[in-house]
């Protein structure tokens, strides 16, 4: 959105009332919800969230990246969208790069970010799109796979014309407006459609004041809400906005913010924006310019303070933030403006995907907790998605995974450092035990590094999986090796820090869940044991050729996390279901192998042990269903030890 | 089944494997089952139960009745259905009398009586249907329209022929066997299909031989059981099995047992019957003939005798027992065969129906907690049934209760009873709640008559209701009229006799609910009270006009019921849905002046106290969602009453 060009011949007012229905998507829904309605926004448009944000005053912001070079870049960037997502921006936005081939399926194209955002980081997400020099039939192409996608936001842009000087073209898109047409044409009221605002008028426009009509057309045409241009003083900005609404535009209008990061950057945003520096910012800048960390504490600062300023004149309710795919000076302003909030409130245990299609989601099986991305690859083909009752979903089939190299779903480490971590050289299974033991406790392993992830999971331990640290630590060491696992909860509020999640005034429950690799002679001796428990312990044991021993009645799932809520029916987002258990099987032996065995050399013995460990050991999960009493689950191990002893 | 002959030209064997294959009702099922399937049983056609009691070893009974003449007689039987229900009855079967009009929708025919078994009773149910002397059409017509209606077992007789000689008719249906044939040809496996055996040989039949020739004819045209004719010597139906079982009849046999009950019963059985009756017993029956009591005792003791050396036999896992619609004898039979088994646990708080369509329902409004057989009646053309969600019923559109006086819904207690209950007559509002709180507490009213019903519950108090008693009375005699109640309750084991239902193993639980009536004067206060507990208690307030006060999010219910069980989801059967609040609406005021109103003159000062109440008086619900804590309603009415005072 740096260089902008906003013309148009005709404006065409639309008929549509303006953002007062829901779009295509929600309009079928009748005014009963099937799915309890814990997250209002969630089921909202991006429009209705900034309206309803704006009647309770709630101040908000927004982020705009750019798509990345190279796949390794990706790969931070989409570490970065989950870092910075947590301070509950409003949305994201993905800038449209036409030399980069946005369109494209390439890991680092705008259209496959964007995709990454709304699915895999769930964050409602603004995909840019250009039109100068396309074809009615590339944007039509571009905006269908946008939807297929789940992407419901879209960003109307010109882009820069293609030659040294910009000539109309017959029957093309020559403007801004002529996409926002063409958006609402083809794609009725499906996309909230987003238009670029200029608060100097835009470098080519004959004057400031037919900018701003162009701009009315822009809105007249179809847009929703306008984001602004980059300013340097609040004052440009609020006499465009009064401005604005004096020819009667009234939809919301969104400062565009830039916090000065560097010398070099802003000297190049400059360049392209065609904006001029005012002279008091050039004169605090141009001494301190090889002084990075001064550069951008004054732009920290000037951005607060201007940010401030928009705030308090009740005219601006959300900001939006020219990241440059930077953390650091965003988030400090953020924080500074006590915007940034950082909600330990979870609308469900686990993180709610933002594609409309998963709107109804609001169960999912408990195996793929650390692994919820490869959870939403696999069903990304799904028509419905379970709501409430897994037996619901009508395609209980999981997508293959056939490239575990996706890079979404690699680990974020190299192999150096996982060979550090998971040991260079293995000289048995009791070095496995020792791995896994290192992971939960959090020590260092006896070279010297900490083991802070597993082929099953590539975060530290969750805080909620601390409460178990002491048993896990036990039973690892031994050869029970623990990929998942979630205490017993009887009834806490369900705002507690840790477990809780949903709306306030409900109460969280949750059966006590063990899942583990172990040997066929421990599983042996389980069995025994699980014998006494009967009822109360539910368990599902297989290898990885598929042998599976259970005592779950017929195929049915077992609900191990619950919330009770005023108002509500029940929702039971967690569930262990025999079905998916052994597709997760696959992934989950898939993995010694994927990811660990291959550190080494074929035939080497290190890779010969995590070999014999996939094809010998196996998966197990217990629930213990007597959930307000002590959780059993770790007496079973112990009884399994005694009896092997 | 008195008089029965089967005889057939030709026999031939159905291909169908014998009920080991579920039917097409159930067969559309994949194998995940999206009901969490609490009671296997009810997902079983009545083979697969018979084959599963025989298994598993368990004795059964059965009970059957014939239609009544009159529509009062019909509401009693309704009655005894319920009651004798309770013992536990594999099924009832219900016979086809020709003369009674029995396809009709008369409140007495035999197909409306099954109908009510089934649909109201919660039931398996047999229906009888001869085919002597009826066309193809008819018969057809009859299938149709008890398949409509959700019975899904016939017992397939020839009836009795219309002339005094019978003469076989061209094309026509002339034995049983033809009426078979024509079931299995028209509604291929749909029907579970019984057929009568005779100990003795049909009386018409050429000879016994050639009468087993017959039985097997029917039993290889496609039906699944037998039930005998009674018989009076235990060997008879022992050696009839065996002769059954030599010439290759594999299905289950079930004796016919018919407990003596009086002289000129037995009498008119046997000369319809054409069987003889055993010398031993006449010599006994003879000399007691005029002392009903005795014979009755004799006939228990001669009966349970025979039904132990059966049941000893090893032969014979059920009973089939010819009730002649009484219930004593046969009841007393049963007890001491130790085979009565009144089951404390239900499968789920509410009497499931046992209508094939209605077989995943698993949850319903509170509202008619007490009014269950209106509820079946007003959701009978529903589609399908709410499953889990309560939202996912496609159709939450309730029938009109266009006919009060329907028999199956009208009060059991004539006109003069209840003006003794309810009031010869009312001098006010107060004597209103005066009834009110003698239908709670139990203690006659002034003129010395107990309350045992009222217009919306036609039952004494519920036992849990109990648990509520006190502070009920307290209310009530203030003028919070109310109508329905529950305890909150956290956790209590799914075995509990009084809160408890479902699988043993689990737990239940309930939010606190009351809804009553009450003046505008109260809601008033009311309301300012509930502004108090916030999120805490939700609640709908509508009169008789539909303006409707709440303060439920959205249209969400609110589950008020659930329970959690060792490998299973959740199931929540109860729920306070707000759009269902409004149909229970209609018919709550309605009953004020159906049952009450119109038991005075128009005009006289009685009804118009009942009709003011019914102007002006609005109706309340409460749910206090935070079921751990001490139930706050009680506070909650308390309040009010101060705030008013």
């Amino acid at each position: 959105m740096v260089n902008e060009t906003q013309q148009s011949c005709s404006g065409s007012s639309s008929s549509r009332s303006d953002g007062s229905s829901s779009g295509s998507e929600s309009s079928k829904d009748n005014s009963r919800c099937s799915t309890p309605v814990l997250d209002a926004e969630r089921h909202e448009r991006l429009r209705e969230k900034m309206r309803r944000r704006q009647d309770a005053g709630d101040k908000w912001f927004s982020l705009e990246f750019f798509p990345p070079r190279t796949a390794n870049a990706a790969v931070n960037l989409i570490s970065r969208f989950d870092r910075m997502g947590a301070g509950g921006p409003l949305f994201i936005d993905v800038t449209w790069h036409p030399a980069g081939d946005p369109g494209s399926d390439k890991e680092t194209s705008s259209m496959i970010i964007a995709n990454t955002a709304v699915n895999y980081c769930g964050l409602e997400t603004i995909l840019h799109m250009t039109c100068c020099n396309q074809t009615k039939d590339d944007i039509t192409g571009h905006l269908q796979k946008a939807k297929r996608l789940g992407l419901k936001n879209i960003m109307a842009l010109r882009g820069d014309p293609a030659g040294e000087e910009w000539e109309e073209e017959v029957d093309g898109f020559n403007y801004a407006v002529d996409l926002v047409k063409h958006i609402r044409n083809e794609f009725d009221d499906y996309f909230d459609i987003c238009v670029a605002g200029y608060p100097k008028g835009h470098p080519e426009a004959e004057s400031y004041e037919a900018d701003l009509r162009h701009l009315k057309e822009k809105v007249f045409a179809g847009a929703d809400f306008i984001i602004t241009q980059l300013f340097f003083r609040p004052e440009t900005f609020l006499k465009f906005m009064k401005d604005c609404q004096a020819i009667g535009i009234t939809c919301p209008i969104i400062p565009g913010i830039f916090p000065i990061q560097g010398y070099h950057s802003l000297r190049q945003l400059v360049k392209l924006s065609k904006l001029e520096v005012p002279q008091e910012i050039k004169d605090v800048i141009e001494p301190i310019k090889d002084n990075d960390a001064a550069i951008r504490s004054y732009g920290v600062e000037l951005a607060v303070s201007m940010c401030r300023e928009l705030l308090d004149s009740g005219m601006v309710h959300g900001l939006h933030f020219y990241t440059l795919n930077r953390e650091v000076a965003t988030t400090e302003v953020l924080k500074r403006l006590g915007i940034w909030k950082e909600d330990p409130r979870r609308p469900l245990p686990w993180a709610v995907s933002a594609h409309p299609k998963r709107r109804v989601e609001d169960v999912r099986p408990i195996f793929w907790a650390s692994r919820p991305k490869s959870y939403i690859y696999r069903t990304q083909e799904w028509d419905d998605f379970p709501n409430g009752r897994w037996g619901n979903s009508s395609s209980p089939a999981f997508g293959e995974l056939k490239d575990y190299y996706l890079f979404y779903l690699k680990s974020k480490s190299p192999r150096e450092e996982l060979l550090k971590m998971w040991g260079e050289e293995l000289t048995g299974e009791e070095s496995v035990f020792e791995v896994f033991t290192c992971y939960i406790t959090g020590e260092p392993n006896k070279n010297g590094y900490k083991v802070t992830c597993m082929p099953w999971n590539d975060d530290p331990l969750a805080t909620e999986t601390n409460l178990l640290k002491e048993q896990l630590e036990k039973v690892n060491r031994r050869g029970i090796l623990t990929i998942n696992s979630q205490p017993n909860i009887n009834g806490k509020p369900s705002t507690d820090p840790i477990v809780g999640w949903g709306p306030s005034g409900g109460y969280v429950f949750q059966k006590a869940y063990l899942e583990f690799f172990t040997s066929s002679e421990i599983v042996t001796a389980l069995l025994k044991v699980l014998k006494k428990y009967e009822l109360r312990v539910n368990y599902h044991i297989v290898n990885v050729k598929g042998q599976n021993i259970t005592n779950a009645p017929d195929l049915q799932p077992n609900a191990v996390t619950w919330g009770i809520f005023p108002g509500r029916e029940i929702i039971q987002p967690t569930v262990v279901d025999p079905v998916s258990f052994l597709y997760w099987k696959d992934e989950a032996f898939a993995l010694w192998i994927e990811q660990w065995a291959k550190l080494y050399e074929e035939e080497s013995p290190s890779r010969m042990i995590i070999q014999y460990i996939h094809d010998n050991y196996y998966l197990v999960n217990l629930v213990d269903n007597d959930f307000p009493l002590e959780n059993c689950l770790w007496q079973v191990v112990e009884d399994t030890f005694e009896l092997l002893n």
